[in-house]
């Protein structure tokens, strides 16, 4: 049988002069493009030209939301109303769907960024002011974050369409949650980020220290913002490829 | 006969935790409302807010756009780019028609504001950015500026709807164009500006130091950033409606 | 023996196009201005007027801090690491010391804004980020909060001078703590605000359910966001000088 | 005889979470480093860390000042108000001021940005808004820029120390400016580059189309906003040393 997958990665991260991560190469690597919709980062003319050329890769485009920090990237906890939180979500998607539609293409998911995406595991105020927006602006969005998170779950509940997502190069716990950063062996190497591609792709399987894990999947998140990142995003692509799973969009 | 005009107002325009105008007290009495877009003014829960009341009002909502002067306004002249200002106003027209959608409305036409109605006066490349972001995001959107703007002309000449707006307090020089602030006599008193806005409902014109002169102007624009001006405006309506004018949105 | 007291508010809250509060009628009232410093409010034109005016009218001034925050005007808890509110204030009070010396006066002294001053109340590593700011900048700037504040104890263990302030309108719990605003009662009448500012200033206590309290107060914080709290400013200075207290900077 | 010149670059480029240029390497190099102010780039964070490493470097700090334009980068004229703009850059000063302060070093001098600095050039409001600035904050900071500047003149007439800058890599004018980036001859490579300092040095002249012109400037500016221009600026420093022209602050 053979195996598909979609690689989704964050692109349009900078902001006015100011440029992160190689957009051009993981254009030409991934399926999903997560663009930034100038709240924690990009800014109209970066958005419209991600979308541009996301259409001409063939990459779908997903709005990548959070609350207004570009200082702080939205990686910073920020104490925002869920109706705040709702029409700062409305107004981002709002704007990439127009960007997309001028590019010839369209938005067809949402995911959370940075902290946001943090807090809509767990805060169920959040994870419904995510729900809202999405469902507000456009049904036929899929919501897309990480396995058991209430956002997915509120979501659902919703009735929107939803998707999980899955981390190469991160270790996972017993419990399917990632492990935390702080914890040695919580980053993997390049090697073994690319078999847990290959086994997330292939099985839908993470190994944990307590032996292998379910994790239902539709895409996995690819980082771009180094040289070696990149590196490693086109070898997880290549050993998909040559392991007989194809790159397809989840949208 | 019976004529019908609109009257249409700048809102939404406070940011944060500021506000600016009567936006209550306007959305009483004007047929279409102005919203920033959160370039010059406005943020998203307002503007969300805007929209839902304009609906409730049944206030018709257009996208009032500039390039990013918070600080300024949006009364700064600054040299944005053509393609970054066609991708700022495709931005902010996006982001309110979500917002629009949201609150069960829809936006239907856009407006230059400040520096860039302005601007787009006589200058076509900035025309031109305008015109191509409404073309590009809906055909159907309707170009409102003042008569004579080459955005008019621009817009027109690209199959888009177009209106044209007056001023009730402002007096107008025989070339149709508004007589600069700096003159004495530009601002109309509370009598005069009642007298223009009925000539320009029931007649379409003006009356200018050499006479009268067609103004063909489908809404006209008040103003509410103070309690006089929220009186004018008071008064202008009911004058229009005294004398058999109907208050009906242009689009 | 004849008292005196401080009396203090909050000034330049504005931005850009946007006004918040009578900042002239304040003037005539307060002998210390709290100046919005851009961080959460206030830009360079109008905390330069405000220095201008307050040495015009023989009023102090301090610098009103926050970490960056214009949308929510420093009301919102912000996860700002240590180091970079120490870098945010420094940039804050530095600012205001040019702007202050433009207009020939000075920065006499510092006073947490918003949701910082409610957190430097008992969290210390927040509370050691402005009193190392303070000091890195001006060991003789006075730290002003309210009593209790770990910023004011941490201010006076680095040997830095200190002052705490107290609320007019605001009813005070048996701890010394303010009572909750959404407790009922937690507002004072006018009539009771302006008894509550006597007591301050003559006998340095406030009234509690429980009784009397010290309450070692340097200055009374008043409002100036309304017609009504303008109106309430000045009749606690007529009431205080009424009762032979002298209105005097603390600094 | 032994000449000395110094080195300049623009350092702290960046925002929030983005990064622009080596500043590393350029504090390896350089003698004078111009801090961008938090204006066109830089946040307080950045200004502080570059302050500290400025100080252990042994390098001379200057502030890099320009209107408000993180999008455009200070690099878009804006229609600033003179009292606007010299609010702006009392600020800007005052804060790098604490800023160096507490890394244990000083501002010695003041540079315009961008569009500031090209403005400053022949628009006397513009030029005098910012003597003015200069002038207010403290007489004793050198005001620097490009030779023939109206700043430069008016500066000198109020009594401001001055200090004119050359340029490596751009080809001049027989008037003694600077060939517009337009013209074929206008950059020039890297061999051209490293004599053209040299000769700055040396002679404190520059070659053009009708022979050697005497350019009598006090520093070079280097650029390190990539690979090659750091490895230009390596070069720069090296032939200067090797001929016997010691690196010195000009402040």
């Amino acid at each position: 049988v053979s195996a598909s997958i979609d690689l989704n990665a964050d692109l349009g991260e900078g902001f006015g002069p100011w440029r992160m991560g190689d957009d051009d190469a993981l254009l030409g690597i991934v399926s999903s493009a997560n663009v930034a919709c100038g709240f924690h980062a990009g800014d109209p003319l970066t958005m419209a030209r991600v979308c541009a050329s996301a259409a001409a890769n063939g990459v779908r485009v997903g709005a990548h939301v959070c609350w207004r920090d570009l200082e702080g990237f939205g990686r910073r906890d920020l104490q925002v109303a869920p109706d705040q939180l709702h029409a700062e979500l409305v107004n981002q998607i709002g704007a990439l769907v127009a960007h997309a539609r001028v590019a010839g293409t369209a938005v067809t998911y949402v995911k959370p960024h940075g902290m946001l995406y943090n807090r809509a595991f767990a805060d169920r105020d959040t994870a419904d002011a995510i729900v809202r927006a999405v469902a507000d602006v456009d049904r036929s969005l899929v919501v897309l974050t990480q396995p058991g998170s209430a956002v997915l779950e509120l979501a659902r509940a919703a009735g929107l369409p939803v998707a999980a997502e899955g981390f190469a190069d991160r270790a996972y716990l017993p419990t399917g949650q990632l492990m935390p950063r702080s914890r040695a062996g919580s980053m993997l190497g390049v090697d073994a980020a690319v078999a847990q591609a290959v086994r997330l792709a292939e099985d839908r399987t993470v190994a944990t220290e307590d032996g292998d894990l379910p994790m239902d999947v539709a895409t996995i998140c690819l980082h771009g913002d180094s040289p070696d990142a990149v590196d490693l995003a086109r070898r997880i692509r290549a050993a998909l490829e040559a392991g007989g799973t194809a790159i397809r969009p989840f949208t």
